[in-house]
């Protein structure tokens, strides 16, 4: 792979979590995204947008944090657009260091917040400053210039079986998939990347998380596993020629199942052996 | 892949089927073990060894074949060793163009055949003859030398997710598993090739079959897919490093989802496109 991907991510890190981060005993996921945020001095912000229960899951994540030594966790507070538009993104976003999006449904979360100034502002601190994007879940999916929607697991790769929208463009050409072996996802990442195999798929299990350094590398972190799907190499792909729910076939997808302390490039698309002598900058 | 691998199966045909073929409307597999047997003069015999009630499906594929026009398929009738040591090979085996292993469980048909002069008999000719041999779920797992025993589904890659054990031998380096996708056994065959990336892994979905013709191509028939798990360009592989139970990290495994009318070198290792152009008899 010598081709040149998009870049984004310049000074900041996402912190990209499959769901289900442990909230109450070891949360090692927790405690990797304050330190990450500054430790003791992080100041936090809480988008529970796409929950469901909005206000409960800000109390969920509002209580973690502060069990872990963070005293005032802020909070978007927001069940519409318009209780975006009229959130001050200053107020809101100034001086904070990590940002962690909660679960729930990522079309609601980006119907919420896509194209709105906090969102902007987001995106500005992301690309310029050292601050940390956490999601989870729908979070996580959210994340993604072109993210999965919904879609079937266990099945065939199938044309339809899964659908894409365009998500709030942190992670350029990255598709991420949550839940992923406990939902068995793997066909619904191949369909995804087969659209369009300049994508890069990520299917992120449970309680793990992968750590993006904005310099093209990402770390596994937790519990699961990141797998990767590189459609780089596909040679031979059916998706356009088969009608809509039909099954295709895929040749030459390559697959990486890479657990807690392995790396990969993903600008240059190859895993990197934990032994492997590489430049990185201290990620944490 | 320049490796070399173990040759076996030269005059006969395999037909591998993931389970649940359709036995009762179009019934393209039945059909097509049939053709491959000889259409109607095809002499068949059914052994039913490694279900649970062999006298069951023993009459259902009697009736299936019956009603596809084969007078008198032969059963092999043993639900002990001693039955099949008493068993007379030449009676059972001679003049036979397809014999067809049906399912139950892989470990009763290997422990009741394995070692006996009725499976010798039957190797020989599947070597020195043109006859088909076809298996479907435990039967198509059998064939493998390093068969899948049981695994768990849906989890990730995992030491000791998936047994292996040996199997019949009539697939000398190519390990079967069944009921693919519909059980979504994808992470226990890429375990199964990891433990020895020498062998492939090839995952049949239920209703569909690969036919190996004994040069060292496979075609794909059927409703479903045939998923090939290559691990012959396997970069990293942790199954040795960790602890029993324990989920293992492995990069570089290669991918293809082939379904209905796609070709597959299985020596070679690479897949062959529609179009492409390529010496094959006719398999009729």
């Amino acid at each position: 792979m010598n081709e040149s991907h998009d870049r984004e991510i310049i000074g900041g890190k996402l912190l990209v979590i499959g769901g289900a981060e442990d909230k109450y005993n070891e949360r090692r996921i927790l405690k990797k995204f304050l330190k990450l945020s500054g430790g003791e001095k992080a100041e936090v912000l809480i988008v529970p947008v796409a929950s469901d229960f909005p206000e409960f899951a800000a109390d969920v994540y509002t209580q973690a944090f502060r069990n872990l030594g963070v005293a005032n966790p802020r909070v978007l507070r927001a069940t519409s657009r318009q209780d975006v538009f009229q959130a001050d993104p200053d107020e809101l976003l100034d001086g904070v260091t990590g940002v962690f999006m909660t679960g729930g449904d990522q079309m609601r979360l980006v119907s919420l917040l896509g194209g709105t100034k906090f969102a902007e502002k987001l995106r500005h601190m992301v690309r310029e400053s050292p601050i940390v994007l956490a999601g989870t879940s729908a979070g996580a999916a959210g994340m993604s210039t072109s993210m999965i929607v919904r879609g079937e697991s266990t099945s065939h790769p199938q044309k339809d079986s899964v659908r894409l929208s365009p998500g709030l463009g942190f992670l350029k050409n990255i598709i991420i998939d949550q839940h992923f072996t406990e939902r068995g996802r793997i066909s619904r990442l191949i369909t995804a990347v087969s659209y369009n195999p300049y994508n890069l798929g990520v299917g992120i299990d449970e309680n793990t998380a992968i750590i993006l350094d904005g310099q093209g590398v990402l770390e596994v972190y937790g519990q699961g596993a990141a797998t990767i799907v590189d459609g780089s190499q596909i040679s031979y792909n059916e998706i356009a020629e088969v009608g809509d729910h039909e099954s295709f076939s895929v040749c030459g997808v390559q697959l990486h199942v890479l657990r807690d302390g392995l790396f990969y490039q993903y600008r240059d698309r190859h895993p990197l052996q934990p032994r492997q002598e590489f430049l990185l900058p201290d990620i944490g």
